[in-house]
């Protein structure tokens, strides 16, 4: 992988940054095997009253109508681990390499990701934690309807 | 369950004909336990060029924002065999009992959603069948997309 993954989080982590607007602080990108951004996203439950767009789904929805060989060498980027349906999407579309900023504050569907033969990398990354800890702490409704809780 | 798995399946397959705007033939409806129907939808893949909005996506997202315990007790009815995207959104928001009107012409998630303790009960249903069917042999590729092949 050419790709420098930090770089690949940090185009996530400044899109979860975008929750400024008023969202929860999620971001997500899918990358290329040559570096170029297939989509970039960031969750917006809130702004657009949204139960389906986490970031990683945004990701996926900026990058638009795709054949499915489109995904087969790419890596998804999130700023935290993925929830169920967006482990269910990376699955559909054969994602096979997922890089996580963190997964204190959520643990999601790592154990099925790599049970159907994709690599799941933790960049265990401070400003991911602290993004999420702090929004967790701040807006404990929001966050628990986001993970159907 | 005082309502009629029939009905709830007819809701799906209504949607699901709405494919004569030019999408793909998959309805589906989340119906409470008083029968209220919380989200209807179909699969707006060429409508919209999403990469997300299947049919039982498309329900999740015209239900809105809700809190989890809206959706324990629900019923998913959905014309074809849920994909492992819109599995990963079953079981993100805890829909316990999943309806669908066939799985000959996919086979989804429905062993992760038993292991997970979801019920999953196939109507095996004529009229979905053949709809897939004829759309499936009518335009592959607009298909083999909708399933990331």
């Amino acid at each position: 992988m050419v790709f420098d993954d930090k770089r690949g989080l940090q185009i996530a982590l400044d899109q979860a940054k975008k929750y400024s607007e008023g969202g929860i602080p999620i971001g997500s990108c899918i990358i290329t095997p040559t570096g170029e951004v297939l989509g970039q996203g960031h969750n917006m439950r809130i702004q657009k009253r949204s139960a389906i767009l986490h970031g990683e789904m945004s990701a996926l929805e900026d990058a638009g109508r795709l054949p499915g060989k489109a995904y087969k060498d790419c890596t998804i980027y999130t700023t935290l681990s993925p929830c169920n349906m967006c482990t269910g999407a990376i699955l559909l579309y054969g994602i096979k390499r997922v890089v996580m900023g963190e997964n204190v504050n959520f643990y999601g569907g790592e154990k099925l990701l790599e049970q159907n033969g994709v690599e799941v990398i933790n960049l265990d990354d401070d400003e991911c934690k602290e993004l999420m800890a702090k929004f967790i702490k701040e807006r404990p409704e929001d966050w628990n309807e986001d993970i159907g809780e």
